[in-house]
């Protein structure tokens, strides 16, 4: 990948006495206007107080990054390339893609990548590879698959089939075997989950690989929606086959969830010689063009680095383990008051029945028919969940109404605390973290 | 758009005492990370200084806008629509759709628009809005259009044909008439530019439309990238038809272009009854589905607000002014040496000769074949003209050697300057710009 168009040095050979005129000719901000800045950071205060309904981690701090945000940063084309515009941050990205290989049971030869604009991006990315190679290729996903997916395969005119799943949100293996099964004239493309949007339910790679031989369909291709426990499965002991190492052709992983950032990021990664396949060489940028965007972000790079470098695997390990304890302690807690909670293996989502509307909206919970969930990213405490808990249970559903948003009514629970349960981490001794 | 789903308050009713743990636990950056980011930013403050071949302004100042870099901050889903996610800046986006709106002849209540993450994404929505509209339809394009387009095409599966252009990079008309004339019998999609990407040519909407027009072909889409002009165009007296108000039905403008920002973003609007047609309700997020994105950045309508409250319609027009004075002066200089040098209607994008390897290396140009250019940013100042001037005479395009780019060799010049300079800005009346 390197070779072709990076015959150049990355800096430049001489320094130009030129003055370019770097103040912008700006007016002052108008009482109005900051009285409107004023109000959109107070807000926005307010409202990461009670975040817990989405995988996005709140604590963060890249505040030695800032003096990065006076420059016009760009990191058009393929990060292994070298581009003739200079205010790039190439470099770090492409040590953010080797850390992320590494993490995924990559070997940094064998494949590519780079650092998208969020999960939707490398989902699609994904998809885009799999429809190079097999055009009339089927994609399998189950019913619990983020509905970008949906819109990608749209975009991408790429004919699908949904899997029926299980309860706690894995796919249906059944479903898909019989599916698969009766299309085995077609390439089979898996889209599969490495936690699930709803239910962080995570599917099985190497059931589905030994399907796909036991029915002979050697052309296939399986990229795996890792967005939020793609930075989990590396830290805990017995994570099931998910990743390279699993046989995997690409995966996607957010950046903005489990590690937090300002913006949404995320990295993808694909085997290097399906890549290869779509490269062109484009005269213009003197990058090759491989990546699905043109114009990219030059941040979002260097604050997965710097977070990377601040962390570090022991640091990144240690949010993981605190944040599955705390997940098992609102699961615990919520049972124990008598709801219907459950929580996928070494998962951080909490699934629970759906709240009322006035829980939804104060925090921040995505609701789903009739259930909710609740996250627990690194911000989350055992405090944070006692609150929640208290709300959820002060302002129940009513039962029989119908929810705002047209779902049918969520009382009796829908999922029945048995069958849902049955799988909680068995590495999660100590449900009752106190330490924050 | 805001039926359906928009139901819900945007703020939370009461505020709850929750003790989310917002201090990362994270280390001290190592001496060795601390070098590495030090030298990033020095040699991005280097390449800073030379920076005149790409249509990326320098000067801005967003300081006041940092603190904002503390959130984890997404607009996920439509911004016409309420997300229950609420660190979000749905709001300011809005007005920033709006603003461009305005400026590019709309009327709000029938375009619909977002954020995009650079001017990639908005012409892919464009030709996607496109497709939906007309499965069957064939993509015109000149073949002067930017190399994404091929990409998106690929991406989208659409039949496409490249129209001639011209040398001073308008489409050619008489080639998409023939075209055209001989397609009468499928949609027609017309992708067209205002300021192309090397020769920052105008396609002429009017005289395309009454082409489509003479042809009675009813079934039409019109897209026009403007990335860069779109913010050039508003601003002079005499543009041609090149926006809503000429009939067009969806356009696509960076925002990390004139406007300048550190990360790049774009405004793609479109006609509300077309972006009606791909809408979905996805009770996920609580929004319509109709970004082409998923989790979308946050901060770029702050930026972009921001920069458009403080600079105003006042401002934005005196940059523009000063733009294009600047480009007329590079570009009489440049003949005044001997240089074949060609600026296009309304346009700050100087094209001469392609320069030897080291000019390229040094002043960050983009080279296409035998060309080079120089874009007037509003960092741009006549000094730097100047120094990038003495750079290129005292270093000239070696005659018969072919670029290290594999083009072929740049003498004679390839553009005659009779006929590719008789368009120059009539209203360009002092070429010597030397107020700074």
């Amino acid at each position: 990948m390197e070779s072709g168009v990076s015959n150049l040095p990355p800096e430049a050979p001489k320094q130009v006495d030129a003055h370019p005129d770097l103040s912008p000719r700006w007016g002052p901000l108008s009482a109005s206007a900051r009285v409107r800045l004023d109000g959109l950071l107070s807000r926005i205060e307010g409202a990461r107080q009670t975040l817990v309904g989405y995988p996005c981690n709140q604590a963060f701090d890249y505040s030695e990054l800032l003096p990065l945000l006076s420059y016009s940063l760009n990191n058009v084309g393929d990060p292994f390339a070298t581009s003739n515009y200079r205010l790039s941050t190439h470099d770090v990205e492409r040590d953010v893609v080797r850390a992320f290989a590494e993490l995924t049971g990559a070997k940094m030869d064998e494949v590519w990548g780079y650092v998208t604009g969020g999960g939707t991006e490398g989902n699609m990315y994904g998809l885009y590879l799999a429809r190079e190679l097999y055009p009339s290729g089927l994609v399998y996903y189950s019913e619990d698959t983020h509905y970008s997916v949906h819109k990608s395969l749209r975009v991408l005119g790429m004919r699908s089939i949904m899997i029926r799943s299980h309860e706690d949100g894995r796919i249906d293996e059944h479903d898909l075997f019989e599916t698969l099964r009766i299309h085995r004239d077609v390439p089979a493309i898996l889209f599969m989950n490495a936690g699930t949007t709803m239910k962080g339910a995570i599917d099985d790679v190497a059931t589905v690989r030994s399907m796909l031989d036991d029915l002979r369909l050697a052309d296939r291709y399986l990229h795996v929606d890792a967005a939020l426990s793609g930075m989990i499965l590396p830290f805990v002991p017995d994570a099931p086959a998910w990743d390279f190492s699993a046989g995997v052709d690409s995966l996607s992983v957010s950046g903005h969830k489990f590690i937090g950032s300002p913006m949404p990021s995320g990295v993808v990664l694909a085997r290097r010689k399906n890549v290869e396949r779509i490269a062109r060489s484009i005269e213009y940028v003197g990058v090759l063009d491989t990546t699905l965007t043109g114009s990219r972000n030059a941040l979002s790079p260097v604050f997965l680095w710097y977070a990377l470098e601040r962390m570090g695997i022991s640091g990144l390990r240690a949010a993981v383990t605190r944040c599955l304890e705390v997940a098992e302690y609102a699961k615990q807690r919520l049972l124990a008051a008598g709801v219907a909670a459950f929580r996928g293996q070494h998962s951080v989502t909490v699934v629970f029945p759906r709240p009322s509307d006035e829980v939804v909206i104060r925090w921040q919970i995505a609701p789903f028919k009739d259930i909710g969930h609740l996250v627990v990213m690194p911000h989350v405490t055992t405090e944070v969940v006692d609150a929640f808990l208290r709300d959820y249970l002060e302002h129940p559903p009513t039962p029989g109404r119908a929810s705002h948003r047209g779902a049918r009514s969520i009382h009796p629970p829908a999922l029945p605390v048995r069958a849902l349960d049955g799988e909680s981490d068995a590495e999660v001794l100590s449900p009752k973290v106190s330490e924050r």
